[in-house]
């Protein structure tokens, strides 16, 4: 097993890593605080997954509630069911909330737990690859608003995380190869080494080759870890995992939440953030070039929805937290592996950028 | 004009307290953050004060959004209008949230600007005399849930808290009292002197004279500043400021929200509290008797509706933040002037005092 630690202070917790850790009733116990727990999992996870994980927390008094599955059910309203669940038993200010799933579980249960009675203990059990190497590490909790992406949350960091590898063998083709766009994320941003590693090895990724798996997740977690330990609030560094995210967060609002994946949006949304970052003139047509090759040979999409036009990417892209007094900030790269924040990008390039369809 | 600092270290702020400070533009514009503003208020509130706040923050992109008026509108749905409302604009990470309103627009402004965006700069303009003594210090933000007062919430503090002394002019007869009981509630936790203090001048805070109300602010908010620095996430001895809380969050949510004002049922609340600590053996008769007429003189209801039964009380109490593994913890007297938080009262006492109608 690996362990990793996000180094914060009192708040400081482990990342475990392994096949076979949701039935570690040994590994799990010694976080859960009170004699309540409510599980939240979703309709795809929670027959898989929901009944090993009981058997590791016989004894507690557990409640469960179970979610529709899907980005479109991060809201408000659904936000509000799990308070009604919590409620009807009612639990107390000890109970411990596990979330089972991907990152919409993760991110909205999270959630939850830091309102509840104004904060009640949490883990994350991540059962995706896109949870398991980004949305269940650093505390980032959300619902979205159908004006906005993330809009509405809270930093809220989990006691422990708990990156079970063997739920991603029932993980489908489309949710995986999701999952690698934020992998392939941290290469991109800080990491040559990593990206250079990728293209060797992605096929084996899309072929589930365990040990490759588990590099790539340990890989990401370390990176996810050390950043989030550096600059926990986004004040700086952090805001550089957001790479392709201002792009793909208008993606997925403007096409309807639930539509494109959130990595399949942040893999396009890369990608427009490379053809903008070589239009600056900052990284070559073939770095642009060599990402997309990547991206699609991760089975991800590299063409940006023609539903969407210049203006209404404009509109999505100003709802969104990294907009600084009415300005778009953005993630762009100076290389492969070298990713920084641009308030002084050119905007006719930004618009060049929106309005093309084929990126290399 | 008064200025008392809450330290938090670096989250620390000060509370302005004086007469006309509503329209003093000098004091309010350095605490905002960026261009925008998003200014909450309530149907009552907002025709008085409103257009003296927004004189103050001329030349600022400032939006307005008014709520109802009333506790049974401090809940989830009214809270998405805000995100609504915020959305709409759109507002940036570095608008500023003012609350210009009592205790339910101060709470429930105060969460959204927590969750909005992962948190936005806010501040607190606290127009009703409960809010200036005691809810618009600290931090604590949160709505109701049908089920249960102030479930789903978050510690969340502001940049400053601006209590205008002149909005008390308006306030009408049945606010004004249940300010005083907040009031009260700080002599009998901590601080007999004040209590004594309050015995000689509870006719001229009735009346509104001036000074005895800036003499109770100060009183009071300068107790609530020392709590809070000293235990912001109620760890410890902030637990004591919910001194009948748990009767009055009971009484509040079984009467329907509204119908009891959070400063009536808090009043009553805190003569059960002193009751149960008569029955208990801490404090005598004659001391329960000095509390009720402290409470009548300031026109408080000390009978506990008729319409909640034990049963009924016992339930909605285990709906409370101060549940601990299934057990209702109190904050009870041991003297006027020193409150304890208690774990192992007889609970057939508190039975008793739960089935009494007459607690004096």
């Amino acid at each position: 097993m690996t362990t990793l630690i996000v180094e914060l202070g009192d708040r400081s917790y482990p990342i475990y890593i392994d096949q076979g850790l949701l039935g570690n009733a040994e590994l799990i116990r010694p976080f859960i605080a009170g004699q309540q727990v409510m599980v939240v999992s979703n309709e795809t996870v929670a027959p898989l997954y929901l009944e090993t994980l009981l058997q590791s927390l016989a004894g507690l008094q557990v409640t469960t509630h179970i979610l529709p599955d899907g980005e479109e059910f991060k809201n408000l309203e659904v936000l509000g069911s799990i308070f009604d669940a919590l409620l009807r038993v009612p639990c107390d200010r000890q109970t411990t909330m596990i979330a089972l799933g991907g990152g919409v579980v993760g991110d909205i249960s999270g959630f939850a737990a830091a309102c509840y009675q104004r904060g009640i203990p949490f883990i994350q059990i991540p059962t995706t690859l896109l949870a398991q190497v980004d949305s269940s590490v650093g505390g980032k909790t959300a619902v979205n608003h159908p004006r906005g992406k993330n809009m509405i949350g809270a930093f809220y960091q989990p006691r422990c995380v708990i990156a079970d590898i063997s739920t991603l063998n029932t993980l489908d083709d489309r949710q995986l190869s999701a999952g690698l766009a934020e992998v392939i994320k941290y290469g991109l941003i800080r990491d040559l080494e990593f990206f250079n590693w990728l293209e060797k090895n992605i096929d084996r990724l899309c072929q589930r080759d365990p040990d490759a798996l588990a590099e790539a997740i340990r890989w990401s977690c370390r990176s996810k870890a050390e950043i989030v330990a550096e600059d926990e609030l986004e004040g700086g560094v952090r805001a550089l995992l957001n790479l392709g995210h201002t792009f793909g967060h208008a993606i997925e609002a403007g096409m309807g939440y639930g539509n494109w994946l959130h990595g399949e949006a942040v893999a396009t949304g890369m990608l427009m953030a490379a053809d903008l970052s070589h239009r600056s003139g900052w990284i070559s047509r073939l770095d642009v070039t060599r990402i997309a090759e990547l991206l699609i040979r991760a089975g991800l999409p590299v063409t940006p929805p023609a539903e969407l036009d210049v203006e209404r990417y404009l509109k999505l892209m100003m709802v969104d937290k990294k907009v600084h007094n009415g300005h778009i900030r953005l993630v762009l790269l100076k290389d492969i592996g070298r990713a920084f924040i641009s308030d002084d990008y050119d905007h006719e390039l930004l618009r060049e950028t929106l309005a093309s369809r084929s990126l290399f």
